[in-house]
């Protein structure tokens, strides 16, 4: 205990006076209090508290992401605190069941004096997506034109300022992009690489020759192979990356693909672990994000069916729209179209795996 | 212990011998076992018991649908085994995080060499479907050509059989239908119910229009409203109905669809509270394959990319489709549509909620 | 909407700007903030917003059990609500794993500044102990008298006059003793379930002798045995039902307890089935408490091992010490001891069982 | 697919004749099948199945540390491995809300048939514990007398062949105590760190006197810290740490201590950081066996009240019993007594920071 520090108390130090006082359902202005008015604001709340936390850990995230380097104690927290946000994700998501224990018929004794508000405007919810970087441009039309208009000017003006700023995304690629892994001295390692990719993607073909069931399917199936051969040319002539970026195939730059496609190669070894916790952990949060988009699109339709919400749009269809297009970090997800069995995979040369690992037991006994 | 009975010893009882040796990776039949290839043995295999647990939950109920009258104690195991069937699927949901735990590259060390199964042989998994009303007719295009065509005889055949068979949802439709729910004499509730909910849709129609943030959501959702309205005509217009269900956009027949509804409504008097528990665990089951449907496909995509299946196709496409389309009680689910607040729906008359009610305080005291 | 109703915005009906500005940091009044004291605040508000609604729904059916009759639409809605807090638990039981997020030196860094702060400080978290029946005298000795010397005046005389009314656990009991199970004419239910209870008992006590592995395990096994058959006995005897209550073998009175009991054996019963669910319920509420302060035992001694908490205490051993003695409906717990298989159970005559029972379709035949 | 090889079929691949096939309940051989006998087995398989896919990762991480050197992406894979334990765990012990959807009843319907059968005879769970280090001398007094009698003799032999094994956590202790961590020339790290550790009792000492509410509780409090502080002295004097060790109070060796001590307090430096996810996984590998027996006594306490289990012994005594004594690896789980604050922790010199770090960004820049 500091010198001089004032003894604290439990509800003083958590502001309980403030936080449980924040509690104030409109049916009481209209009639008798709605019994279950009170779970759906708690909800609500805790939902916001949570918000609050995973902002507080993507800012600090944000902040070490843009600095000129990241060290690896940098690195190292970034990946603690990222599992921290998935850990919250995944209680988030099981919280769904709360409020699922209200009926239909409970939330309608009081729906209607909530209009036209909506779970739209939640500002530290839309921050979050947008310091991902689910910017304006990404987002599907109807969210273009309908993100900002319920919005007070005070809550637009901070978005807007907010999608002036470079992304969690754009550093994440920044970073990956400057990454020396792709210089390797007389290791011509991504020559090998396409070698082994092309014979995968061959011996593929030859799995679907021999087993499509029917002709429709053979077609189908050998014109997937033709899109990943053409996509995986493309990770290797600027050009023509730059046209699958331009037609939204994919998010990350040149460089940073190939980063993030070495990395997840190497994972094991010690100097990429971390990296790899990294862009995993990004990629899991987007995939946690869309399941909780998912589950409230069901709630909401158990909740209403296909009636209105209260901010006077159809909710679920919506949810279910932005439910797949939102991913941020979805070239992480599908890393693997280009990944190699380790039999397959170019073998290190020895200087290059010096350099990047070294072992707990003999580096000790070396000091 | 029954007279002459044996001493039970708890691995002869398990059949772990056999359980135990059912576990045979064929990567050693091409070289050195891959690890992570017990993993994925057993996992398929937890499911495939799961599997069986449920569908020896859904033939009992199955059966008991199926009898001319299903009182009430048969009711309450009805409600009690699908409670269990839900709580199963919970961690058939969790589940897919323990096959998460195995990274793309090492299944890629066994893949190749289990081309072409393919978790679309499940048996089980096919018999649970079309146990509960995913018939041919009801699949989406792509399933109807190929949900057969990967299996063998005896399998194609035993499918084939049960897709003659009565589903439970075509008893459990029966049943709703058969239920006396709408000819209460002398008591007009669905006059007066089509009368509150023309206002609380003209309720609704006035929302939107105070509040639609620009003329094309204004457009849209009342489309929406109008559609509402006309759906709901038809549930009292057998020929409007009819055509409603042919286009797809209910299942239940109409008179199944009122006590539904009916039921929905009045689900706090105990007569109808465990019928409801019934429909609302129906519901449940659904919207749980939903998510399993969903997780699965998510973990193949992150598992294979774009990349084939060992089956020859890319299921993760196909279970994306699936997810969405493939609902049996989906009528049940979107229910809320039509439900009126407490405040809003009709009483019910002295004479039927005394045959509906009973008092445990008062029942007995006159006994 | 109402009439005259202002249009609700978002944060405004949330109180956002009360809930978001509730979290102060101590760390940053002598240094710069420890970024991990963020989580720990949220955390524990959310604990309290969570202990906020369980008391709304506690409070709600406490009142409808101090009522002089529970009718069966209130013991629906009590069984529903009871269902909620349920739910609500298995979340806060979830949630200790994002506080083990923080690792102890994390904790550490800020330890030192909430002193002598304690989460035995939460006024909530009391109100629902007490509430539900732990009250002073059932609380074990180091907690009579610690529990109330950490608090200020206002919160102790809120904790203390709440000791004088009654509590959850006696409005039950007045209400299971209440029920005329008891007292069916010309029905000896209790004399065929003693016989039948009794040769269980024998039964057990056969496979006992059978099967012990040596003399120390039979004499321990035969002991329990004769436990059983004693405190059997006892139910239907005041004098030594009294005796074993005052010794703390069970906390029920003798009526409600042999209520309970019927509840339990015919749960099947439409009749019973809510009652049922109500008590099961408030046995898997402890359950969950338990579990929860378990956790919370092991999370506190992660984190401090044998350090004394921010309160002075060692939190960890009072926790495991509470973990098992403080549960409240223990006796529905272990209800099962004297519960017999369906086939070995007395058949309720016709009348009785016509009283109640009804079935859904009869029923409505008849209106 | 290799060349030749045959088209593998899904249920040959797992084996489904077999394992569907290993369901016999003993209720058919008496009278009419009791239906939830499935249940009951069918959740005792799945136990098994995880349980050799626990062993089948158990085994490999016990051969990894039992070579002479354990190499960085060795380490790798068994922080990759534990993680997948955990997973499993978590799924094992949500597995329990499964089998508690059985009523008691419902059990009692073919309990009998399964006399002298019981959990205590699965030979998988006994090698879990024995390989993790639950070795005979170190079980509670009654599991040291009948952990063995109720198995046969191939079960038995089995078994104690395996006691005489070195388990993991000797392997682990001697990869600890082979660290070279405690011998940095120059560094007295030891003698800062013992005098910071004293300060921090200190600190505690005075929280303590200023805080405490009564005279009982300072004493006992007081008494507490001096154990710490003779725990803390004896790490570093051998013959005071084997007493301490004799006397139960530590399982490790002193050197394994003092490097697992080291390891905690600089888990962020990249050298330490797999070792320390490996400690941490073994501590939570052990909490979570722990939970799964907590939350078995519990079902069994509900199923069987006191009655007896199949086996002839109170299950639940038993487990109870267990549930706090089996721990393993507790000495890792306890280990912030002794942990610093990063304030007050001695800064480790220029020198022994190279070598333990190293930076992504940098090193590959020098390749």
């Amino acid at each position: 205990m500091p010198k001089n520090a004032e003894a604290v108390y439990y509800s003083d130090y958590l502001k309980l006076d403030r936080l449980l006082d924040a509690q104030q359902p409109h049916s009481t202005k209209y009639g008798a209090e709605a019994h279950d008015e009170m779970l759906f604001i708690i909800v609500h709340q805790v939902y916001e508290l949570w918000f609050k936390q995973v902002l507080h850990e993507l800012r600090a995230i944000h902040q070490d992401f843009s600095k000129p380097q990241l060290d690896d104690k940098a690195l190292y927290l970034v990946a603690h605190r990222l599992r921290r946000v998935l850990t919250i994700q995944d209680l988030m998501n099981d919280q769904v069941a709360v409020i699922e224990t209200m009926t239909p018929q409970e939330f309608l004794e009081f729906r209607d004096y909530l209009v036209p508000a909506s779970g739209f405007q939640s500002i530290q919810f839309k921050e979050l997506e947008i310091r991902l970087g689910l910017t304006r441009a990404t987002r599907i039309a109807f969210d273009q034109q309908s993100f900002y208009n319920r919005l007070n000017d005070e809550d637009r003006n901070y978005l807007e300022q907010l999608e002036e700023q470079p992304t969690l995304f754009d550093r994440v690629d920044a970073w990956l992009a400057r990454m020396p892994l792709l210089e390797f001295k007389q290791f011509k390692f991504w020559d090998m690489y396409q070698q082994a990719v092309n014979d995968a993607l061959d011996h593929d073909e030859t799995i679907i020759r021999e087993n499509a069931v029917d002709a429709q399917q053979l077609e189908t199936e050998l014109a997937g192979i033709q899109t990943n051969r053409d996509n995986f040319a493309a990770l290797f002539d600027a050009e023509r990356y730059q046209s699958l970026r331009e037609g939204g195939a994919v998010k990350l730059s040149q460089r940073a693909m190939l980063s993030a496609l070495f990395i997840t190669q190497y994972r094991e070894e010690p100097a990429f672990n971390l990296a790899w916790q990294v862009i995993t952990s990004l990629a899991e949060m987007d995939e946690k994000l869309t399941i909780w988009r998912y589950k409230h699109a069901m709630m909401v339709q158990r909740m209403l069916g296909t009636k209105i919400g209260t901010g006077g749009s159809s909710g679920h269809d919506y949810l279910r729209r932005t439910t797949e297009q939102n991913r941020v970090f979805k070239d992480f997800f599908a890393m693997s179209t280009y990944l190699l069995p380790k039999s397959a995979l170019p073998a290190l040369p020895a200087e290059v795996r010096d350099a990047l690992g070294f072992s707990l037991e003999i580096t000790h006994r070396s000091v």
